[in-house]
């Protein structure tokens, strides 16, 4: 029995609006249960609809990476937006911040002097109406400071005009097992940290910003005043293989279709094709993930390879395989990168479609 | 000095217009000079203009992957298509394949006896007005059949009252080092054999498709009648990887900005952060890749990791860091991915933008 809607045409992409909103409601319950501000990152989604939802259970505002996601959801009435990312702000960048910030409450992220200077002399008279929170390296490499650089870059950004909010981090290495605790408490401790040489410094930090889905629940009250996470509204295989779900807790699966099956002989696989590929579900595998995404209602299916319009499913030895023409559903690894594939996608209640969502900051990477 | 146009905003996908012409005029002529038809996967570029100098060139058709594809190829008035895939073909399928073979000679794959008569039925009384091709597996072992299977599969097909046109096979194993020469045999050899016993068995198999970009050039005149190189239009990383094409061969790159940068201090790499990731470059790595793709002006950087919206890229010590806000060239791993991301394309030439190209068939998966 197909749990895929006859009107889904495959591959496309589905929404569970129950699954969804459970998930929304309790991870607002948990984090203000903490007395922590949630902030989820709508990068995630980039769904108006899903947005709304999110500040109804109770979010202060949105966390987007890119401007062009910060437009999206101020034109669509969001009025508090932290674009988490060290910008480099040129002419034509400061002038999309003038406008956002005559419309919304909008922080920006730094970290660097050079960076901040440019900011600051991009946005000329308007930079004292952003915020700016100075990023930390909580033990992920990528960008951010080591927190006892945060001064030096928040004395920059100050000297060019800028308002020093706080400090934020995004502990990507929460992302593989094992880790979720370790780097949420690397991702405390960097935080506190920063926070405290700023405000020894003289700043009034007040937003201390962290949180990742993995780390997000285990974040203690303390100096943390907010956390960012985004993947929990869908979940996906990373967070089931990582145990930062349960698969009743996924939300969005990919509707596939067995397109090609093979018995197997020795030589080659036992294998179902399906028609879903990396340009609908996606393409990345940690190395710890046992493939490139799960099926739902086969636990010991793995996708083993994923081209763009294949995904490659071997199954175990006794298992049978689905029928040429059955309709399956996929969990991307990673949900963020899937939805950022589709223009909309197909909201599903008791085994109906009952809405679209557009995917309104699909492609908005700049 | 940067390379990328003043008028770009980061990130954004480029084409170079000059060497996406002489890739293009390369390949037909020596594809022509073996006798055999060019018919290039559209999949790669979804994009209209790109297929009219291509079929300029002397291309007898496309390739494309899905319906969708297809439709958008021939509503800008490409005449012969071929949906190298084998579809599950529904009631909503083959309505639409019966439009489309109104206005295009059309063209589709099968691997299987089920699948044919599903397609039969389901098309009705306009079977006839499809052309079907069988697909082989030459080693890939995704989709397709052992070639020795391929009659049972034309009979069924042709049972349905469809017209068996051929065979066709995609060498995937192509698209790892050392593997192009092995698998372009495989591949010849594959195709060779299942066009004979289909000629046995009294088909008239006029079309044998074979032909990635790693192998197209190594096909011999012989059994084969037609390629489907894709990627050979703007090369991408993958192909420079392995040798299949030189670094002044690429014709997309991705034009990015430097938004963090930091020296290393022994327990953290010396790197830079590009404010490009998988939602513009595409996430995917084979094991054998040196990175998630290259930069067109560092040969010596490594992307070690992409995030969403960031590359970490590392430099060997003793190399000059990129500067703050200096913009640099990203090739993709895989560039089919990357196009899928975006809904247009910046031409460029003589280092300005001339031109700007939709993406007509973007996430046409369906």
């Amino acid at each position: 029995m197909s749990t895929v809607p006859h009107d889904i045409d495959t591959p496309e992409i589905m929404v569970d609006r129950d699954v969804l909103q459970r998930n929304i409601s309790r991870m607002a319950e948990a984090v203000a249960a903490k007395g922590i501000a949630l902030r989820p990152h709508a990068k995630t989604h980039k769904i108006p609809e899903i947005a709304a939802l999110q500040l109804a259970a109770g979010a202060v505002g949105l966390t987007v990476a890119t401007i062009g996601e910060a437009e999206v959801f101020a034109e669509h009435g969001v009025e508090d937006l932290f674009i988490a990312y060290p910008l480099w702000v040129g002419p034509r960048q400061a002038e999309r911040l003038r406008r956002l910030a005559e419309r919304a409450r909008i922080a920006v992220g730094t970290d660097s002097a050079e960076a901040a200077r440019a900011m600051g002399a991009a946005l000329g008279d308007a930079a004292g109406t952003l915020d700016v929170l100075v990023e930390v390296d909580s033990g992920h490499h990528r960008s951010g400071v080591a927190p006892a650089r945060a001064v030096a870059v928040a004395r920059a950004a100050a000297d060019a005009g800028l308002r020093v909010a706080g400090v934020f981090t995004f502990p990507g290495h929460s992302y593989a097992p094992g880790m979720p605790t370790e780097a949420a408490h690397q991702e405390q401790q960097a935080l506190a940290a920063a926070a405290a040489l700023l405000a020894d410094a003289g700043f009034e930090a007040t937003r201390v910003s962290g949180g990742s889905t993995p780390s997000a629940l285990l974040t203690e009250p303390g100096a943390t005043t907010e956390v960012r996470p985004g993947v929990y509204v869908f979940g996906d295989a990373q967070q089931l293989e990582l145990g930062r779900c349960a698969r009743g807790d996924i939300a969005l699966t990919i509707a596939a279709t067995v397109t090609s099956r093979h018995e197997g002989d020795g030589t080659t696989p036992r294998r179902i094709v399906l028609d879903a590929g990396t340009k609908v579900v996606g393409g990345g595998r940690p190395a710890w993930a046992t493939g490139f995404g799960r099926l739902m209602d086969f636990p010991d299916a793995r996708i083993t390879a994923l081209s763009e319009h294949h995904a490659t499913v071997v199954f175990p030895d006794g298992a049978d395989l689905p029928a040429l023409g059955e309709r399956v559903r996929v969990i991307p690894n990673h949900v963020c990168v899937a939805v950022n594939l589709v223009d909309e996608v197909a909201v599903v209640s008791g085994g109906e479609v009952v809405d679209r969502w557009r995917v309104a900051a699909r492609g908005r990477n700049s």
